[in-house]
């Protein structure tokens, strides 16, 4: 089984720099890797050769690639192109060419997550270390499943419920009786979605599991570094993504043990600034990756106490917001949203009082 | 008329950073400004107070609001009720809360894009300094008005175009008949796009005039900052957003000639690191932000060689791309791709050559 591993935390060079150091400590036990990254120059001369849109190899057992939306959308498009066609004519879709389509926000995320999700399913790589631009970014794309999960969920009960002859009123005119003696033809519509909701399931247990995705945080001794990345913690636990560890550069303001208690439990590791594309040097300084480590996990139950402790550190008090609408229990941290599955036992009981005292939100019921 | 201005390039620490010191330059002028950022605990620390998703006072003159995507979506909400209400009945919409839905990409920046609209709008603001966490980010954001107009222009032809009873073959069923049998309430639809379209045009508007919004890039003086930063100056080029200087962090590797030559023919302003929230220092440094300043623009027609000179630096040929298919002219730099608008002397005229040498494409015809 393919594993996946990424990095969050303060600085882009930083988080790439650690990547492709990582990338080449599983290179070198042997292991295939790929190193997925984002265009832009800088990786270019820290590999010190030019990188494409397609995995090359820079060294034994390590390929990279760069991550390009406009050409992903091309190499994507006859999955959409398969999926239009299952409402409008062929002859839509043959008017439109993938080279001339203006990238939209969102194009980025979407697109990323089908070329890992390909790369990931492709068996080529033992390990895909990916890294990206930013922190928001690489968790709105590894929450993608999971969002995607609860609005096939949602959607599915409103559509459900709704009245067609409402919609037929709210539309109005001619088009109106025509709905209104129209049965849409489920069948057509079931079969392109059943693709889609495979891949959503596969993609929420792929981001479940620590065994096949871990994210590890880069930070540098700075108290505005600390904060972000602390942050940076939280925010992964808001899309259950598991952290391992976290690599530190010293150079400059706190003690290590400042450090170390800002991130405990995790162990924290120290890295120089690479010098004159030394890699050595920094390779000797990463945690072991086939280690195995136990962390805290974002949610523990207990049905006894029939209280709910979500581990969210980073976040202050007022950083941390819970909602109960329905049966929907929802915490928003790290301007991200999560629904909270709920077992059995406490399904559908009110919330009686939630509790923020860093790292945990405690919910009673 | 208020003015923005943004920044572009290496650290997103330093760009916040120097977003607070422009901010506070203009402040001290009696500007009304707002410095509009997004929720991370760094720039708390950096302010020494605490943020809200509100504008809220934090010296005189000066507003700061956190961008907070979970938050603008519940301010949006009404908004977006109402485009629904035109195509789904009341029911629909009431049905779900806008605070229970899980953000997916995109929705970050239509929604900073729409908040960011309504600030320069309210007539309460001289000047809106906006800080962001990421350069493609940025330019995608503030790309979004060429590109929904764009996709407007480009799929109302195609609908235009469509057969309907070719689409009532496409889906098929009994759903078919009643398309073929219904007129669709184009009056109805046309208005709830109309306004859409009136603010994509002033969006367009106010991204391609310098005395309305402008970047600075922000740079140190490592040849992967430089690099790096050189790219966010092309990547500015491919949306018509024009920059208007560089602020270059110096305290390690490169000389100031060289800083100057990689940006020449913008001016460099030399600026120190933030020491113990000392932002006099910093304010001191910083460029005129009134001060007229000429600047390349992204776009030269020279109709008697029947050539286009495109001003893109930061790029290595290979990394420009020109393709023409049909009508349309697209230019793919940067992972964006933009449409050249042609002037009727060119239009519809077939592209002969496309040469380039940093830092201009020339397109002859």
């Amino acid at each position: 089984m393919s594993r996946i591993i990424t990095f969050l935390g303060d600085g882009s060079r930083e988080r790439t720099t650690l990547a492709i150091a990582t990338a080449k400590w599983f290179a070198r036990q042997g292991k295939r890797v790929l190193l997925a990254t984002y265009i832009n120059p800088s990786t270019e001369l820290l590999l010190e050769t030019s990188l494409s849109t397609h995995p090359q190899s820079v060294e034994s057992h390590l390929q990279v690639v760069q991550l390009q939306t406009t050409v992903l959308l091309e190499q994507a498009w006859d999955e959409v192109k398969k999926l239009v066609s299952t409402y409008l004519p062929d002859s839509f879709s043959e008017q439109i060419y993938p080279a001339e389509l203006i990238i939209l926000p969102g194009f980025d995320s979407f697109l990323t997550f089908n070329a890992l999700r390909q790369y990931y399913q492709s068996g080529s790589y033992d390990v895909i270390i990916y890294s990206d631009r930013e922190n928001l970014e690489i968790l709105r794309m590894l929450g993608i499943p999971s969002a995607l999960d609860w609005y096939f969920r949602r959607f599915h009960q409103i559509f459900a419920d709704l009245d067609i002859s409402e919609i037929a009123n709210s539309i109005g005119g001619p088009l109106a009786a025509a709905i209104l003696h129209a049965n849409i033809d489920r069948q057509k519509m079931q079969e392109g979605l059943a693709q889609i909701q495979h891949w959503i399931e596969q993609g929420v247990a792929v981001v479940n599991d620590a065994g096949q995705l871990t994210a590890y945080l880069v930070t540098n001794d700075t108290p505005e570094a600390i904060a972000d990345t602390r942050w940076c913690w939280g925010s992964a636990q808001q899309i259950n993504l598991t952290v391992s560890g976290v690599l530190a550069y010293q150079d400059r303001d706190l003690s290590r043990e400042a450090i170390q208690s800002a991130f405990t439990p995790l162990a924290v590791h120290h890295i120089s600034t690479l010098q004159e594309r030394n890699w050595e040097a920094i390779i000797q300084e990463l945690p072991d990756f086939n280690a195995t480590i136990s962390v805290t996990p974002p949610l523990k139950i207990d049905l006894v106490q029939r209280q709910v402790h979500v581990f969210l550190p980073g976040f202050h008090k007022k950083q941390v917001k819970l909602t109960q609408s329905g049966a929907e229990i929802v915490i928003e941290a790290g301007d991200q949203r999560r629904q909270i599955v709920l077992p059995p036992e406490l399904k559908g009981k009110s919330v009686q009082s939630g509790k923020f005292e860093e790292p945990y939100l405690v919910i009673s019921f």
